[in-house]
């Protein structure tokens, strides 16, 4: 499979190009260092804003087409049932990284203790994105000393910070699995 | 100002026309009988289906314009500095009446006593949008015995169920503030 695309794509400021499953002319797909549940991607548009608000028309269509057709892959390889489909728009709403960014989080029946938990988890600092590719960045915070910090989600093998080979891996699974949804039109 | 339009809006099997303060082609947003914080609006389909992706490509576009052009003047009109701008879809992420619908929730600095409050609720019994429908239906549900099962939220006078007057007379405001900013090209 041929690279997805020749341009360093960016979310917020740190350069998130090996992660990026899906291109559109407008906005991308990425897969997470720290996925709170399996499946856990997010979709932003390919120019840095910050606030919702600030894109165009064509940037919102864009952008929601994509998560139309990402959900739908994401749903049938995680074999889920639902999604929820969330924006933090603005610091004071929980957003980490000043690019807007939609989560997308497949779901099913009883995956997690309390139904409101993956909320928990989004707006803890377990959802704080920045914080986790700055560490990344550093080369720091993937031991098990932070571990202490995410009651919510311990014993979770999917909470250790992620190498960029397993993410590109997953990203990379992901991009095929999204052409052969564009192939059969689904 | 004319009334948004003559026809009877549905949100899943409920009639709601006198809550809703915009219709686009595609699209209309309402207020909430018991809105999660003051100015929780919600951004629906005009066609009744239940999962996000049953939506055309069409309805898809119209809807996230929609949802960009009320969270701006929700914003505006709130004092608000962010938004959570959410979709539930489908039961197992916690999706109470099967009609595809965003949330839209202004936040600000220190608005609850802690960030993630706004989900549980969303995600608890006050959430629960099926239910407050039925029991304003039903005549039910509007009394102070039901206010122990909230206790997230009690004391917040904005968790009693809104009469239909309440609820039409700020669907009047929004429509007209809704007008104001696209007079003013906002």
């Amino acid at each position: 499979m041929p690279p997805l695309t020749k341009d360093v794509i960016r979310f917020g400021a740190f350069v998130v190009t090996g992660q990026v499953f899906h291109v559109s002319p407008l906005s991308y797909a990425l897969v997470n260092l720290k996925p709170l549940l399996p499946g856990h991607v997010l979709v932003s548009p390919l120019r840095v804003v910050s606030r919702f608000n600030d894109l165009s028309t064509a940037e919102v269509q864009d952008l929601f087409l994509t998560v139309q057709r990402v959900s739908r892959t994401i749903e049938r390889v995680y074999n889920a049932t639902a999604l929820n489909i969330a924006i933090q728009d603005g610091r004071d709403a929980g957003q980490s990284v000043p690019h807007v960014h939609a989560h997308i989080i497949p779901r099913k029946r009883d995956d997690l203790p309390e139904p409101d938990t993956i909320y928990k988890m989004m707006e803890g600092e377990e959802g704080d994105l920045e914080r986790q590719w700055e560490e990344r960045e550093a080369g720091t915070g993937s031991g098990d000393d932070k571990r202490g910090k995410f009651p919510a989600v311990d014993a979770d093998e999917a909470r250790t910070p992620r190498s960029n080979e397993v993410m590109e891996k997953e990203a990379q699974w992901l991009a095929e699995e999204m052409a052969k949804d564009a192939e059969e039109g689904r």
